[in-house]
């Protein structure tokens, strides 16, 4: 960028950018971050005006005849004025904010809002869904129909897993949701997306943790997806999460204002009383095989005594025979060693090949049709339950929610 | 299974099972390996008859006639009389094996054929990414008009890239297939995938490394996939490569016995003289981020002295601040950090989070939308070439292969 001049909005400095940092918003409605430096030149063309929706609207009449919906804010671009990664303010939100950035909210619910942090969703760790699953208990004990939580989108859909074992016999929806692009562009789903999390948590029939997001081409289809099995698959599209192997539960059609359930729910709203399990065992890793691993690596996980193992193996789930000593190594130390498939979609399968074989005969446990990063989780959750190696194969073959599919793959 | 009667058909016994093992093919066409043990009863209900289609024909008369085609094999499932590695027999191949279990290759081309190794594709490694190499340089040299190379299908992906970078200025097709079912079952994808790999080889306009692998619902339209954009996305399902980023450049149509190119080639046929470069560095790793990672993991890989380091960071290209010591020791030490991303899908693009523009600052190189493996395995070939820091960087950002997107992905 060196030399080249920008022209656009200066944007408000944030914690975040550092003194040396400015925050343009280009005319294609991205900010762009420029360091300032001796000789950079800084030229003021024109003044904005505070725009008349940024004036904080009175609280609607009508709201405490909504149903309680409670909003938790974790960070991410979805619920803050302008996007504070990007430079943007005001992380912070309250119910009057949301109301004032998305009105369509006031008819749809009695928003409680809560700021339980605001952190890049990359730096996220199992401390963080601890958090997340009490604050869940927190307003379903205070009688939530319902709960979005707010999240950056890097690594919902491992939070979203995390939660889905955390909260068990869950009696409301949980549904998590963030945006691809901020509030402030024009083809943004902010909007979308949270209105489509909120009446979501209010309609529908279902009681498990979601993941709502933007679908297909259509600015007014959200899908629901289960929280087990939802992966970020895109790194800018606004349709960038995909349900892996099988259909989203439901969708929300905002030109409808209705729900359409599409799946088999795990739980009906109203069904169980809410058990929160959020204790993660952070000794484990995920390794993907690749053709020139060095073999060591597994040697170095155990001896600094990890408690599991998910390795994204090839294909049907398979890995060189270079790691054999290694996968022996962690057998014979309990180690859980479970395998899941870097192809992302189908199942892993390993009573076909011999191959498959020689490796559950050395420990390895097939994972089905789980996702790597699920598994991850589960595995983390799984052994915070427990260190028992038998237990923790039992339950890691357990589909506790919704995480293994129903078909069994056997072709 | 303990316990349960097994019908089907006993194959024979191979190389890979070991005498405790007997295979049996079921109903379903799935092959399944049985232990035997003291108490395994085996009763045999009728024998089997030599099916005709297993004599070997004479050769062909017009042979000679027909442009060369070189098939080069290195195991898998699809150039086998019966899939080898659940149990069937023969991997070793020659022209007449193939025209007796394809016969249409006869009226395609004069194939050369030959058995480089017979291995299963997740014991690949760099060395023999080499050999297969200069088995294509030397078929090029005898005047092959195209290549096919015969690949289980757990690691075509990551050998695909890596002839794309070890061919230099390829001057016919090189053409990599394999199948997900092998050539015994109903539903098979062996013959149509090898028919159009050959016709493929012969007909194609252009002199490129792609992948030829069954699409779509049909039986008879085969996708052909760049070298460096493809992926293995389905553990199971025929139509499980995937170009990524991109349109397959081209496809085989089995009903018109034509193909479409639909693509932009990187050269036509003919043009250039190849040039084998396959020295491969195999101190490289590629690490997945996940929540909880252990940033020490990245301090193992320093201190055994890694050349290069490929990340599939979250979303546009990011991992947490914990991860930060590490990187920045690492870009102290002169070691190449390559960002990725594991949506798979998309363009890391880490201009825009203040979080992007500190991993840069770190040293950290986004890689565009270049595929985690496709990173990997160039960075292996650049340190082939090359270990001074400033050209391997600029290796790495420099579009050799098709790895790179036209499209800069600046939305």
């Amino acid at each position: 960028m060196d030399g080249q001049p920008l022209r656009g909005f200066l944007m408000p400095r944030t914690e975040y950018g550092g003194e040396e940092y400015i925050v343009v918003k280009l005319r294609s409605g991205y900010n762009i971050g420029v360091r300032v430096k001796p000789g950079t030149k800084i030229k003021v063309i024109a003044r904005g005006e505070r725009k008349p929706g940024f004036i904080k609207p009175s609280l609607p009449e009508h709201r405490s005849m909504l149903p309680r919906v409670d909003i938790i804010s974790t960070g991410g671009t979805i619920a803050s004025r302008v996007d504070y990664r990007t430079g943007g303010v005001e992380p912070a939100l309250d119910a009057e904010d949301l109301y004032s950035i998305f009105p369509e909210l006031s008819e749809k619910a009695d928003v409680k809002a809560k700021i339980l942090f605001s952190e890049f969703s990359e730096n996220l760790a199992p401390e963080h869904w601890r958090r997340m699953a009490y604050a869940v208990e927190e307003a379903v004990n205070e009688g939530s129909r319902g709960v979005v939580i707010c999240h950056g989108t890097d690594t919902m859909g491992y939070t979203a897993a995390a939660l889905s074992f955390a909260l068990e016999d869950l009696p409301v929806p949980v549904v998590l949701v963030g945006s691809q692009r901020s509030s402030d562009r024009p083809s943004s789903d902010a909007a979308s997306n949270l209105i489509s999390a909120v009446a979501t948590a209010v309609e529908a029939p279902f009681a498990e943790v979601v993941v709502a997001m933007h679908e297909g081409p259509s600015d007014t289809l959200i899908a629901i997806h289960r929280g087990t099995k939802v992966r970020k698959c895109h790194t800018s599209a606004r349709n960038a999460f995909k349900s892996i192997n099988i259909q989203p539960i439901a969708y929300y059609d905002l030109t409808r204002d209705e729900i359409k359930v599409t799946g088999n729910p795990l739980r009906r709203r109203g069904e169980g009383r809410l058990k929160v399990k959020a204790e993660f065992d952070e000794e484990v890793a995920l390794i993907k095989y690749h053709p020139g691993m060095d073999p060591k690596l597994i040697d170095w996980l155990l001896d600094k005594g990890i408690h599991g193992l998910i390795i994204e193996g090839t294909g049907l789930g398979h890995v060189g025979v270079k790691l054999y000593p290694q996968i022996e190594r962690a057998a014979d130390e309990g180690v859980f060693i479970g395998m899941t498939s870097q192809c992302i979609w189908g199942s892993v399968n390993m009573n076909v090949y011999y191959t498959g074989r020689d490796l559950q005969r050395r420990g390895v446990v097939p994972l089905g049709d789980m996702l790597p990063e699920t598994a991850l989780v589960k595995l983390m959750w799984v052994l915070g339950l427990t260190r028992e190696p038998k237990e923790v194969r039992t339950l890691m073959l357990r589909n506790i929610s919704g995480e293994l599919g129903e078909k069994r793959w056997i072709e």
